[in-house]
């Protein structure tokens, strides 16, 4: 189902900015039994999203009812919410009383073989470079090409995510997922101040190590120092925590961060 | 009048890639009477910025048509086609055999003063800084908050336009203009294969200077070298070209060059 501005529909207006230039946020999550997962993370980074540009962001329990609406009657589901703009007339000025759009919709959740949560996933290094921007990085928005083109970069299915770099050689995230590298128990995370974007599970990991007092560093990751590390994970809130299991000539076995840290979170999931 | 795959409609699929990524190009241009200006430039812009992308074009016969269609009746209206990759599933990778929409849609002439193409125009230099992407640079895709967000610098409104920067203080544009100066009878534009948009109106000043033996450099434009120049002028299909009267603490009279240029391309306006 679809839910645009409240009402079932499946279409959008043409003059809608989100459309004409990818001006608007977005957001994936998990639902079970018509409840959304981690809504405590999720509402407040759709806050944060839409505040950095400019865009109203509809209340937390509207969006709640929403959820409820398109996901009842699953058990689970995935369910995406996007927040553009809303309609504007020709031009990149945005109105000066912009009209948010508000779509809620619901899909199932993707069908992931069930090995890549137990014994990991190959991963592949994409040629495109992610571009630096500091004022949308981290930002869940709607322009997301760099992301499509790097998706596009490989058709093998035995390759479960492709991971992006920056121009400085820095490993930034996957094409869907953020990423994580544990190296003698201690945890790092790309730093998305330039690049890249800032997911929920992200938060929820970052949290739940400093919970447990695990100290995570969140810094520029050069690929030499990910390609040395004990262990790699790709986290989101639709796949939970894949590791890395082979990456260009490297390959690592099971690794119990990777293991309590899914643990963990499947453990604090409401 | 607004026609989506050819049939009068003022909506489009929630599940359009171009909503859900920004997956998709445009093109804005001059109609009169029905009648595409400069489509000898504007289509093969268009067939080139959907084949970077991957998306196939749709041919230039049916999109005359429904420009035509959509322009009939109007002396003259300003005419946005979008090409996107068209509706798809949840994640980015791109369908195999990608089906695109079409949208074809026409709108009055923006009404911009009179002076501005006259006297000329005060422009600012907008804070935000483009990100260098060269796999994106110069198309014209729906990718544009960067744009947005520098639109969104200024209110005054005796302010025309902003000029844009990269991270290397080089002038790259306007927000929705291409730029050229004219330092001794001898212009320059920036280089745009790192970011910024490649308009049409930009080639047709380059044809246009290099038919009549103007020499005119496509290189990176240091701020600096830009504010030093006897003239400077934005150039788009439905503004034709303004020249800078006003930027930062600098003024300029009207140029003989910027006349030329505006002269020349209304004389070949087809």
């Amino acid at each position: 189902m679809i839910l645009v501005n409240g009402a079932v529909s499946d279409s959008i207006p043409v003059n809608d900015r989100g459309l004409a230039y990818g001006d608007g946020v977005f957001r994936t999550l998990r639902a079970h039994g018509g409840r959304p997962l981690s809504w405590p993370y999720q509402y407040p980074k759709l806050e944060h999203d839409c505040s950095a540009l400019g865009i109203p962001c509809p209340p937390a329990a509207l969006l709640r009812t929403e959820i409820t609406r398109v996901a009842e009657g699953e058990p689970e589901c995935a369910v995406k919410i996007v927040v553009t703009r809303g309609p504007g007339q020709r031009g990149y000025a945005p109105p000066r009383e912009s009209q948010p759009s508000r779509i809620v919709m619901s899909a199932p959740i993707p069908a992931y073989p069930d090995d890549y949560a137990k014994s990991g996933i190959k991963a592949t290094l994409c040629s495109l470079r992610l571009g630096f921007q500091p004022r949308l990085a981290g930002i869940k928005h709607l322009n997301r090409l760099e992301n499509v083109l790097a998706r596009w970069e490989w058709r093998d299915s035995s390759v479960a995510e492709g991971l992006l770099l920056d121009a400085e050689d820095n490993v930034v995230g996957g094409t869907m997922t953020n990423l994580f590298i544990c190296t003698n128990e201690t945890l790092a995370t790309p730093d998305l101040a330039r690049c890249g974007v800032a997911g929920a599970t992200r938060d929820r990991v970052l949290a739940c190590a400093a919970a447990r007092h695990i100290p995570c560093r969140v810094s520029s990751l050069p690929l030499t120092e990910v390609m040395r590390a004990d262990e790699i994970f790709l986290v989101n809130s639709l796949i939970g925590v894949w590791q890395i299991r082979e990456l260009a000539d490297r390959t690592w076995a099971p690794g119990t961060m990777t293991q309590r840290i899914r643990y963990w979170l499947d453990e604090e999931s409401d």
